[in-house]
């Protein structure tokens, strides 16, 4: 495995193409209904501050990232989005929303961070169970068999 | 006083010049700051939720305003405090922040609600004393007499 050295963006990207989780608290909505387009949320990456949500003026008052930077956020998360949402599909698994982290190597954006039942939402498309890390957040058991069957529908 | 039945959109537009509140604590930043230019948050507002912190993409879902509204209330937003600060600067306060509501009216956004004490950080230039509901909410007392004073300052 080819392993780059980047200045990570303390900035998590996430993508959400269903309602759930903190966007269904935050505005009072229902889990479960599709988002179209998919929309973004920028998460300042601070453990200490719980990850505030933060808007773009927030990440320029922390010069964290010029608003071409966000902008180029954005739309690398969606072209992520559109890769991964029908790639799950095709493996029966609804890709309810997942976060991104990107770093900086030689001057360019490059995705960082993994992807996995632990930064990602997945739902069984026939069963509507969840797949994730939401298994061990809510105390739902079969934490590692839903691990597992998700390794075996990406690499079966 | 001329009265207009308007339609409030639902956003409280609060625009921040100085580092304080909620600011400081959700980006863990020293109160007092200067912020040049500006910076706009946008927060949905529903008691039940606590008037949640929301991005643009969150406002879209919610068909609370389209990008074309979020843009106009971002530069009305700046256009009041370019009048506002200057003012209260004038009469030696410094506007800190404040909240800005704005209703429709025949298919045009106007500002609504009002602009006080109540919806405006003020501090005093020479002492730095908090002359805003900051004295109720931090029990910091002589609230009655801060808010005389504001209103000599402004009417005197």
């Amino acid at each position: 495995m080819l392993t780059k050295k980047v200045r990570i963006v303390p900035v998590e990207v996430v993508m959400r193409n269903v309602i759930a989780g903190s966007l269904a608290k935050r505005l009072g909505l229902k889990e479960g209904n599709r988002i179209d387009p998919a929309i973004v949320e920028f998460y300042f990456k601070n453990d200490a501050l719980g990850d505030p949500l933060v808007n773009d003026d927030h990440l320029r008052l922390m010069n964290v990232a010029t608003p071409g930077v966000l902008r180029e956020l954005r739309e690398m998360g969606h072209a992520v989005n559109k890769v991964l949402e029908p790639f799950f599909a095709e493996r029966r698994m609804q890709l309810v929303d997942f976060k991104l982290e990107f770093g900086v190597f030689h001057n360019k954006l490059i995705l960082a961070d993994e992807i996995s039942p632990d930064t990602c939402r997945f739902w069984d498309m026939t069963t509507g169970e969840s797949m994730d890390k939401d298994r061990f957040r809510k105390d739902m058991g079969k934490i590692e068999e839903a691990y597992q069957e998700v390794l075996a529908r990406v690499c079966g």
